[in-house]
């Protein structure tokens, strides 16, 4: 066998390609295991996402390659979404740029604005793909260490302190995964303003806008944020279109510009039933998250009721798909997850994988029907489920 | 603006991004331009197809993440698809990787094996991709020259004298695009040879092994090529899927496994629905294929005719979604595709555009309707139809 690429040595597989390949050998096996791992929501998207689908793939004309841009119809249905909810003018021809999901944009950003040896900001404890995407379009990873006590947000004086004549990139996501944090606006203002100052090119990872959230935000509404910032945002999660892979790039004409230069040599344009679908899902009203988000909080409270039976400890205000919570008395979350999976059949994830500053955490998806949930609340040892009130006769 | 990584200093937007670009603001112009440029079946995939995906789009279920390796009944339906159509055998869960589109897979596999320096061999002329894929993984491109005389194989006793110490990657693609080549079966037999003898991972794009061919060829049919060859192929040409992207690397389980740890970092699992759907087209027998390539038989001979109307010459033996013609009295491709674009409002695509080799030729895509074709015939210049028989009264 001749042998891989270096830029492979460090970058293994992703934690849950081989988690879901474990859990599937398990299930194979006849265990039936819970998933409350991954942040795939369970939920259909609209009835009339799916019919604009269908009626598209029913056209003759629909089956080609398409631009790599995407429909200009799908372009100006961002731009409405972002203005509606985000509070955000965008050029729907100059600064969006559709994506095959959010995830790929992340290595598209890392190919196009790196090179070796370059340092990119990436958050301890956060998605793992900020890190891996660094290393292989070959820059060098300096995590920020994120802490409960701090609001996990990063400390910027800090950081300055340190120095950042080499960084050239620097991760957020806020809502964050998997700490559940949102940003407080006013530190949006002082994220674009570190960045201007120290020429850093700012990437809001914002897959988590709408779920839970008190409002919708993007790093884009702070004046002069375009110049040195992108936002990554997604159907996966509000539209229940994870599967879809429907994301989108925002921001300034030469940074999607130069992104579009890596994109267009390595993967095409979105299927258009995909894209003329994904259009209607940009049209969802108001009442459409409200729906989501009351789903949402019903779980939520199930999912705090499994952290109690774990004997974690976990704030109550945070937000998006996921709880997270820190386990009793300096507890490793890997043991936690190990013996859940192993003794009780449940796989809820340990927050080490986002890194170490995440060791003593574990996280819970919302992705899972209440039924579901209280059936893991169970095998946890969890005691049954007290009635708000009795049931109408 | 911050500054674009060094890698995309020789990247180029993809040309057809480009080019089409171009002619949508011709289009909004007024201009009525017809495309003969780019081999994006127009034809709609089997009507079984599209029932297979509007079934499973209507599922609450299918909406979510897949696996990165796709769903077990893709992988042994691709399986199934080798061992009819190509005669190949393989382990559905170990020597198949389902991709979004065989386009990613180039870049999947370059940034899998290549480090920076490492030399890749790629056609001349040849699908630009490779070129641009090897550059922005790091590597060095080592273009050899196909020519006619030698019936657009390459010369691999004069790459051997010239020393391949360097080389990493070969890229091949039979049916050959553009030339329209087919390789004889004695000549994989080579090509695996060479690639034993020199240690080079050979790479067999084969997206065009059902279009006008006598016989579906693999490279993995030849005894031992598995230990240094991998082959592309995907559903865009024979099942009029381009737009879905859908495609599929087949080789052996530990080079599969490294271009995973690359590709589950990237992007993920397709959506199940359109996975749903190719497991059908994959099941489409013999008779559509004889189906569509009776169309393409026809469109063939009136692309022949608008090379005629050119002064173009070419074999008539070619293969493959498009004709591949030479122009007359080393008149340079670029000029004769202006002149149609801007002159007759068709556009053809300039051979040069696929390497230096294919400065005097052009390329005519068979994936218009024959109506369309025998326009473009007549505006440029060609006599009208001499039908082949009188019609029935």
């Amino acid at each position: 066998m001749l042998p891989e690429s270096n830029r492979l040595g460090e970058t293994q597989e992703y934690y849950f390609s081989k988690k879901l390949r474990e859990i599937a050998e398990l299930r194979a096996q006849g265990q039936d295991i819970l998933n409350l791992g991954i942040g795939s929501p369970d939920l259909p998207p609209a009835p009339e996402v799916l019919e604009a689908l269908t009626a598209s793939a029913r056209r003759p004309d629909t089956h080609g390659y398409q631009p790599y841009v995407g429909r200009p119809e799908l372009r100006a249905a961002f731009a409405r979404w972002y203005a509606t909810f985000f509070g955000v003018e965008l050029d729907p021809n100059r600064e969006l740029l559709p994506l095959m999901g959010s995830k790929e944009g992340i290595m598209h950003i890392s190919m196009s604005f790196l090179n070796a040896g370059d340092e990119v900001l990436v958050p301890d404890p956060g998605y793992p793909t900020y890190r891996s995407a660094t290393e292989l379009a070959g820059g060098v990873v300096r995590s920020y260490a994120l802490s409960e006590t701090k609001g996990w947000l990063p400390d910027l004086d800090a950081l300055e302190a340190e120095g950042l004549d080499k960084v050239k990139i620097m991760w957020i996501n806020y809502p964050h995964m998997p700490t559940g944090a949102a940003a407080p606006p006013e530190f949006f203002y002082r994220l674009v303003d570190f960045a201007r100052r120290n020429r850093i090119l700012l990437v809001n990872d914002n897959p988590y806008a709408f779920i839970l959230t008190d409002s919708v935000q993007s790093i884009l509404s702070v004046p002069g944020a375009r110049e040195v910032a992108l936002e990554l945002s997604s159907l996966s999660k509000a539209q229940n279109m994870a599967g879809w892979r429907v994301g989108v790039l925002a921001g300034a004409e030469a940074y999607l510009k130069t992104v579009l230069r890596f994109k267009s040599n390595m993967d095409s344009g979105m299927f258009l039933p995909v894209q003329e679908a994904a259009t209607v899902a940009l049209g969802l009203g108001r009442e459409w998250y409200d729906r989501l988000n009351a789903t949402y909080r019903e779980r939520r409270e199930v999912a705090f009721r499994i952290m109690d039976t774990l004997g974690c400890s976990y704030r109550r205000d945070q937000v998006g798909l996921f709880v997270w919570a820190k386990c009793p008395g300096g507890i490793d979350g890997y043991g936690t997850c190990d013996r859940a999976l192993y003794e009780n059949q449940v796989f809820i994830t340990p927050g080490g994988i986002f890194g170490p500053a995440g060791d003593e955490y574990v996280r819970i998806s919302l992705c899972s029907p209440v039924p579901v949930l209280e059936e893991a609340l169970s095998r946890l040892g969890g005691g049954a489920r007290v009635p708000e009130q009795s049931p109408q006769p």
